[in-house]
Formats: structure tokens, sequence, C-alpha cells
């Protein structure tokens, strides 16, 4: 055993060094720095002499001259607390297991780390140039929002994989998400910019599927009810990255937002995660026989953060809000309280950080409410912001039949539908993949026990 | 007793579940968006067709064309930064309690989200205009703030309340402060950059009355001697609440100021935080038998942030700030070492986080060091920016009768005095009530303990 | 002993106090606000009536009107990461000893708060005008930078020093340190963006020098070997600093550099730490019989950070950014896993925290990649921007004598060896001076606990 051990884990040493040696080879041959990251005298000008900025999107509608640190002042601090959610948010978030928060520490900085760079390359691939994609700023945000995707799935399959697992697992799902993310923006022209749809509820299908596919080890309960124990100590460090998640959530619904709609992105996420807070409270004191559960605490009270991920940037309204923020809070407590259970003794579907009652069902809700605010969406109530918001509604040269509000609301349910498919399907045959022997499935005895890999 | 704990529960989730209710139908009836996170075309422009931006104060002197995202780029890092400080900050500096780390940080977390939400709504109706009031990111920085008092409050009666009583007490307490800052700032045109006065001397002597009137339970002490040993793990979480309140008090104190004077206070800030914590490990030493006190290093070191509040982006010079910082930290000191324990003999205050010490002697000293750098406050010195730090020195149409710098030092003594008293009362009344039975007061032997409101 | 320990701690407390009145003294004597933190009407206009903004070197070459929050937009976010990497990066990571914690976090608390003061009265008095020098917010952050050296140091004596030793080391350090990258700056025209060659080779290498002269106590490795066991708790504390520390470095590497190249120095930054994390995992699991060690992930994963830090702002291209970090990563597990036990065991060499692999071989390196890049430099990459990346390079009034990048490439291998030869050399001498009775050597049973210094 120990011996099995030792081989597999130089076996995954290698084939990790293998991957990044093809990253290193493919970053040098497709990728170069963006226009606002090279020299300046190596930009394109317009007919007026202005020299573009980072933004693609919005440097398209501006007469703004160029400003060399445009996109530091712009994004640089929201990008930053994206990070920290990515590395100390999630991380930490799953430090909970009495026996495995070396491991979800340790692997979700790894993972990370591989998947920022693979993101990179797979929409580099999907938005290429002359042969060659470019990196900025906003480079470095999407491969993060596209890390979060991973870290969510982690969270479904936490304690169950090998490091080899974790890692196929990982470079299917990136190729996945960021082709079905593709299709959703450029076909489907779906709104969702802090990712509820195309992150949230595709991380989280991904990996129940994967989770469930794999079920036939029976360990998994089993283990997982003798381990899962928190203790005071796990139970503070999870509320480390409950908290940055919390604190920063508004930072990652409206980093991608137009410039002149971030401010409304992050009152919206504001309000919303308040209202989910108090949400979560209310039903752990319901729920819970007049206690208040640290589970629901850790994982409920971001609820309101995925479900107002479509629409932050939209007019809600702070009570709109608010009320968006509770009923997150309220569905994910159900989940946890019953929800949970049925999906593991009826479906077989083990869901080790309750993904699906943080990110699945809050994401699902979150792909309803934009069906219905744009359904209602009225040029009087967005004046001159309304095309900002609603582009696919424009009549412009490239868009020559403009969607009507309603036709949007069908196109974003068509994305919800879509993702949901893709995921669980491209789950299911990931765990389907993972069986193999090639992969070295993790043993039983040795799930969600961090001394199978590391030196203790 | 099990069954009256479940009872009292869900009691508060049904009280909490109706506060939740009101806030959402005010929210609806009164707030709306400020004109920057509106549509640009639904903004008023003036005479010169020039759009405001977000800050009122500024944009009234400000000939500067409309910036979409002015308020972001100005506003959003420091704000995240207050943020933490509200729910890291606050919520892991009072999880040294060996037993109560899940009410230190659970209920912390609860009663901010819930606060923000009240402070929004208290001070939107001190605001109002044409029956509406306006939501911008300086809101939710205010709202921050507000919930900063009713952190400090909740460190004095730390463990010593049901959750239903931390909740009437933070209704009640937001509502005077909102009040007490409104005449302070208004009338008395108070000049209180980082909330020294209105915050912190607020809501430590709100607390410190509150706990006094609720000290007929001489559970108190007793309780909390026996479960006050921190051990090395919950010292090593307090820290983390204690330096990222350190690191980030630069932003608290200098948010608010007018953007020209930023700098400034975080000039000032820096280095009274720097000296107040050496001055932090000297009186240690001296006062501990040459040992070092994490107690003291855990909330001395702060001091020098509150002291410096007042006068934060006034000239101070930088060796002004390292005295300021120094003094702090020695008063913080000399608090916790012998004005603590004649507290809780003599006047029979219990005061489990030690808020006299970090919040309230500092902030006395603030408003002090205030009145003081008034009274000399001269035009060769301030230059240009000399009514822009001392408004109401100016003759303008609207203050018709400038004062002197003697008035204002006067009119700053007079604040302190106000915030004192109003304090003192409104927290001892809120005693009064929180001792009814209908709020369920905490058991005596319930207290400093989780296990009377956590699922363990 | 329990006597000499007061005594001793007494004595450091009036030390401590001395130098902090001293500081004072010289801080009113030297010391006054930037002109970006006096009055608008106080600073110097130019011929064109504009009033320079911050910084300096960007101001001399730009046009732009005077901004009044130039400075708090560009660089407060950065700073504040820089800040969060001091205080919370290194205090949490060297909280990894079982019975050091408290000494961990509290002297580098303390030793960070001395030394901000410290540096910059240093730096001001290299950078005098009228016998005066100026504060504002770049002071801050070069503050940091001195304290980022000294933390580095003190990871390499962590644990052997008592308070006294610990702060006599600061002071001579900063002293040296600060004279050592003036002369690097000024008269080698070095460029070094991240501070690899003037922080981490001098701040590792000092502290190595010390750590070699004060190991006649024999207790080092012994005492060590028995209480550096790390346990779950202290080793999720501590990666709390990695982490930290791994996000923000892209701050840390592009604070300093001038506007129009901060996005280059996060992009190269960013993905160097990507890939070095990924080599860590791969040489952890090759060296440790396939598991993974958490020292190295908690070490190692930062080394990227340093590699890239000379080179950062440069066209180094996303791929090699990728070659950098991962050849860092190699480098720092093989000094985990191979050079250490040889330094320790040959030369006598005891590093508490491995500095010698995190920041000594990284910084070399990093600087042996600056002289490639110089030497490779080409006006056809870097086109409009080559004279703002390689000032030496250009002819103009005061620089008469341009360099060629191969001149400039051999000056950075100077600034390399100068740097090693004074950090050695300063350091060894230092070391030699602690040993004197006066500053009460730690005795070596108290090595590496808090006991001997805290109150427990």
């Amino acid at each position: 055993m120990a011996h099995d051990e030792a081989a597999s884990g130089k076996k995954f040493a290698f084939v990790l060094l293998a991957f990044q040696v093809v990253f290193i080879v493919l970053f040098g041959v497709f990728a170069e720095y963006h226009w606002d990251a090279k020299p300046q005298s190596h930009r394109p000008a317009d007919a007026n002499g202005l020299v573009k900025g980072v933004r693609q999107a919005d440097a398209a509608k501006s007469d703004a001259p160029y400003n060399p640190d445009y996109a530091m002042k712009d994004f640089y601090p929201m990008f930053q607390d994206v990070h920290v959610m990515m590395f100390i948010g999630f991380g930490y978030l799953m430090t909970f297991l009495r026996k495995y928060g070396y491991s979800s520490l340790g692997i979700n900085f790894l993972l990370a780390a591989f998947v920022i760079q693979w993101a990179t390359l797979m929409r580099g691939f999907l938005h290429m140039h002359d042969g060659k994609f470019m990196i900025d700023l906003t480079t470095l945000l999407t491969a993060d929002f596209g890390a979060a995707a991973i870290l969510i799935t982690f969270g479904a399959v936490l304690g169950k994989l090998s490091p080899l697992q974790y890692l196929i697992m990982a470079l299917i799902e990136v190729s996945v998400l960021e082709v079905n993310e593709w299709v959703g923006v450029k076909i489907f022209k779906t709104l969702d910019v802090g990712g509820s749809i195309f992150v949230h509820v595709f991380g989280a299908y991904f990996g129940l599927a994967c989770s469930r596919v794999l079920s036939r080890w029976e360990y998994s309960a089993n283990g997982f009810n003798t381990l899962k124990y928190t203790t005071k100590t796990t139970d503070l460090f999870s509320m480390v990255g409950t908290i940055f998640l919390w604190m920063f959530w508004p930072s990652f619904n409206s980093v991608m937002a137009p410039a002149e709609l971030q401010q409304r992105a992050v009152i919206n996420t504001y309000f919303a995660l308040a209202s989910c807070c108090v949400a979560t409270f209310i039903c752990s004191f319901l729920f819970h026989h007049g206690k208040i559960s640290m589970e629901m605490v850790q994982n409920a009270t971001l609820a309101g953060g995925v479900a107002i991920g479509s629409t932050a940037d939209m007019v809600v309204n702070p009570y709109g809000a608010l009320i968006i923020g509770f009923g997150a809070g309220v569905l994910s407590c159900v989940g946890i309280r019953f929800i949970n259970g049925i999906l593991e003794s009826k479906l077989k579907v083990h869901d080790t950080c309750g993904v699906n009652n943080l990110h699945g069902m809050p994401g699902i809700l979150a792909a309803l409410i934009s069906a219905v605010v744009c359904a209602t969406a009225s040029e009087s109530v967005y004046g001159s912001s309304y095309y900002k918001v609603f582009p696919s509604l424009e009549k412009t040269e490239e868009n020559e039949n403009p969607r009507t509000p309603l036709l949007q609301a069908a196109w974003q349910l068509s994305a919800l539908g879509m993702t949901l498919g893709v995921a669980l399907l491209s789950g299911a045959l990931t765990g389907s993949v993972l069986r193999l022997k090639i992969f070295d499935p993790l043993p039983g005895p040795a799930m969600f026990d961090d001394e199978a890999y590391f030196a203790m």
C-alpha cells in the first residue's frame, strides 16, 4: 500500500510536469501581451490617433483618449478581491473536514494555479487573432473565474479523489466550461455578469454528476460520516473562507460589468448578501431546534451572491436585491436541511461541501430571476443605459434583428438549460473516465484523510 | 431548559423575520439608487450640462465633468478595507474567548448584516428628499461605519446576552447613534473624519452603560473568569482580527475625507499606529513583569487609530501623529492593567473585550486632540485647503457667521459631551429594556458559552 | 532565571522607549508632508502653472495637470496589499513553530512597526532637500519594503534571539540596507522593480550570516529539532501567511514600476507564481516519496515571485514568466530538500524558516535573469517604452554617456555582488555585536519557546 502511494505520487508528478511543459510551449507559441501591457508605440490607433485602452467592450464605444493605467485603476483592486476569493475563500471554506485540511487547502491551491494557466489557454484559443491571443488584466480575471467553477466542483467531490483524478477532472472541466461559456455569450448572448450560470451552475452540476458516477464506492457516505465532524478550530478556519467570500462577492459580481454599471452591481450584491445572512440565521434557528448551525452559516450566507449574480448590474432596486438575497438564503438552508439527504439516499449523489445548496440551486434561481428581469426590462427605467445593459436589444449593423425583452428572457432560460445539460453530461462522462485504473482511483479507506497524500 | 432554549431560538427567528420583512418594505417605499448608480440620462445636470458624480460634498464645489466610475475608483478599495475591518477584524478579534468563538464570529456576522440595513434606513430617513433617500457607495460606507459602533458595543457585552437581546440592543443603538451623529455633524458641525467621537466613543460608552445596568447577574465576572482563559489557538485567531484592523485603519480614517486630504489622513494614521504598536510593547514589558501580554498586543496596538481619528486629515505633522499614537498606546495599556479592574470592582461595569481601553478612552483623547488642533488652526499652515478642512470657519451664504478656531474647538468638546451623555443615557435605558422577560435574558450559567445557542 | 527575564524585559522596554523618543524628535526636526499631502497652495508649480503630483519620477516626464488624488488612486490599493504581505503574510507564515506562534506574530508586528519608522528616517536622510525630507504615500511603501528585508532576516534567526537582540539587529540592518540600496539605485542604476536584489537577497544573506556567527550555541539545531514539529493547526495558520503573500505578490512587484509598466509586471508575476506553485507540488511528490510536504507548499510556492522580481516590468513574455517561476520553484524545493541540510551540517548555518530557499537563492536567480534580459534588450521589442524601462540607456543631459544593454547587464551583476558582499559582511558583524552580554543573548534552553518572553 505504502509503495503504491509512493508510485502513484511520482506518477502524478510526471503527469503534472508534462502538462506544465505543454502549457509553457503553448504560451510560447500563442500568447502575447495585450496592447495595454505592451509599449504604447506597439498599439494600434484609430482614425483619430487615439490608442485604445484595455477594455475592448468599453473602448469600442468610448471617445476617451488613451489612458496608460486605465485598466489598473479600474480593475486591479477588484481583481485582487476575486483572487482572495479563489485562494483564501474557497481554500479555507473547505478546511472544515477534521482530517482533510491540508488537502482542502493544498489541492485547492494546486488546482487553482493549474487551472488559471489552462483556462487562459482555452479561452485564448477561442479568441485568437492572426494565430495569437492576447493577455491583459481581464485575462487574469477570467482565468480566476474559470478557477472558481473548478473549485466549486472540487467541493462536490472533496475527499473522494486522488490528486491525479482531481487534475484530470479539472483539465476536462475547464475545456468544456470555456466552450459552453463561449457559446452562451457569443451565440446565446446571455447576460450573466457574475457568472451564476456559466460558473456556479456549471461547476456545481458538473461536480454532482461526477460524484454520482463515482459513487460505486460505498465508502463515500460512511467514510465521510466518521470523518466529517468538524472541530471548533476547523470551523473557525472555515469561517475565514466564508467571510472573505461574503465580503468580496460584490467585486466578483461587478468587475466584469461595464464601468458605468459597476456601482449598481456592488449595491445590489451588498444588500442581497446582507439579507441572505439574516435569512440563514432565521432558517437555522427554525430548522435546528432553535440553535445556530455553523454549516448553514458557513454556506447559506453566501447564496445571495450567487442568486443576484446574473442580474447584479440590472435595475432590480435595493428592495429587490434584499428579496432575492433572502430567497436564496432560505433556498440554501432548505437544501442543507432537507434536499441534501434526499440527494444522498435516493439519488446516491454525495455532495461533500453541499455545493448544490450554495452554488447549484441559487445559480438556477439566478437564471430564472434574470429571465424575469429581462422580460420586464423597459427603456423608461434604464434610460440611456438601456442598450448598455441589454446590448442584444439594440439594432446595429452587427445586430440587424434586435431581440425583444421577452426573447432575451427565453435565451436566458435556454442558456440555463444548455449549461445544465452540458454540465451534467460532461460531468458524468468525466466521472466515468476517472474510474479508469490509469488515473489511480483513491482506495475507499483513504478517503477524507490527508494521510493518503501528505507527509505528516 | 433545553426546551426553553428551543422555544427562545424560534421566537428569535420570528422576530428577526419580522424585522427583515419590515426592512424590505421600507427599502421598497423609500430607497432608490443614487444618480450615480442610475442611468446617466436620469441624472440631474447643472446649468453647464455637467452631470454630478457621487460625492455630494465634493461635487458641490467641483467643476469636473461627470465621470461614470468616479465613485468606484475613489471609494471602492477603501470601502472593501472597511468591510474587512467589520467582518474579519471585529469578528476574529473577539474570538479570544475559549468557549465563545462561534458566537463571537457568528453573532458579529449577523448583527453586522442586520445593522447595515437598518443604518441605511435610519440615515436615509435623516436625509430624505421628496420622500425618498438615495443609495450609493457612500451609503454602504456609512452603513459599515454604523455597524462599527454596534460591534464595539457588542464587545462590551460579549457573552452576556441572548441573541434576541443583542438584536434589540443593536436596533435601539443604531437609531440613537444616527440621530446623535446627525446632530453632531449638521448642528454642531463637528469635525470627526474617522468617527472617533460618533462611532468609537458612542459605541463604547453605550455598551458600558448597557453592561452596567445588566450587571445584576453576578455571574458575569465569575462566569467570565472561568471561561475567559484564551488558548494559543484562540489567541492566534484573535490576532487575525487585530492585524486586519491595524492594517486597514488608514482606510477607515481617510475614506470620508475630501479627496484632497485623504493622503494626509493615511500618512497620519499609518504613523500613529506604528508608534502605538511600539508603545504597547513597552507598556506590556513594564506592566507584566517583563513579559508580553497578548491581551495588550491584541487591543492596545489599535488605540492609535482611534486617537488620531478626529484629526487624521488635519496638519498634525508626522511627529505629531507619532506622539498621538504613542500616547494612545500608553493610555490603552494603563486601561487594561489598572482601570479595567477598578471599573469592574468599584463601578460594577464588566467590559468583556475591554472596549473602554481600545475605543472609549482613546476616543475621548481624540476629541480632546481635535479641540486643540482646531483651536490652533491657522490659515498660514493650511493655505488653500483651510476652508476645506474647517468649512465652518468660512463665510458663505449658508454660513453667514463663520466660527473662530477657538469656537470650533468648543464645539468639538460639546460634541464629545453630547455623545458621552447620549451614549451613557441611552445605553443605560437600553440595558433596562433588555432586562424585560420578553427579550429572553440569558440565564447566568449559559454565559460565555457557545452551547446555549449553537448546535455543537 | 525568572528574575533575569523580568529585568531583561524591563531593560528592553526602556531601550525601545529611548528609540521611540529619538524617532519622534528626528521626525519633528526633519520630516514634513510631501507636496501632495500638503495644501495645494503650498506646492511648487512649474512654468505652466501646473502643480506636480506625488510621483516624482513620473511627474518629471508628465504634462498631466495636477490631480489631487493621483497618488491615492494609483498606489493605495497596492500599498495595502503590500501592507497585508508584511503583517499578515510574514506574520502568519512564521507561526508554523509549535511553541513559538506568539513570538512569530508578536515580534514580527513589533519589528515591522519599529522598522517602518526607522526606514522612513534612514531613507529620508539619504534624500534630504534643504534639511528636510518629505513624506508621501510612496514613503510609506518604501518603508514597508524596508520592513520586508528585516522580516526575511527575522525568518533566518527566528527563535534564537532575545527581543533586544532582534531590535538591535533590525536597527543595524535597516541602516546598511538603505545605504546599499541607495548606492545600487543611484550609482549602479540597478533595475530591481520588485526588490529581489536589494530586499530579498540582502535580507536573506544578512540573516544567514548573522545566524552563522551566533551559532556557537549548539542548542540551535537540537532545540529546534524537538520544537520545530508543526501541528495541523499551526500549519493551517502558516498557510494564511503563504497564501496572502502569494496572492498579493503581483502588487509587490508592480507598485514601484512606472504606471505604464505596472500591468505587465502584474501579468508576469501572476504567471510566474502559478507555474511556481505547480513546480512545488511536482518536486514535493518527487522528493518526499510521493507525498506532499507542507513545508514546501508553505515556502517554495512563493519563490516565483522573488525570481521574477527584478524583471517583472520587462518584456519577458508570458511563457518566459512561466519558465522563470517554474525554475524558481524547483530551485527552492531543491534548497529545502538538499541544500538546507548541507548548510546546517557543513557550514553551521541554521536557517529556521529556510529563507535561503525562499528568498536567497531565488533572489540571486532574479539578478542573473535581470542581467540576461538587460543584455538582450532591444528597441524593437520595447518600442516607445524602451527608455522608460531602461533609463540608463538613454542619452540625456544628466546621462551623457548612455550605457549599452551589455553594460547594464554587467551593472546588474555588480549590484548582486555588492549586495551579497555587504549583506554577508554586515550580517556577520551584526551577529558579533549581538553576542555582547549587554544585548541579553537568549539562553539556549529558552530558544524556540514563547514562554521566555510572553505571559502565558
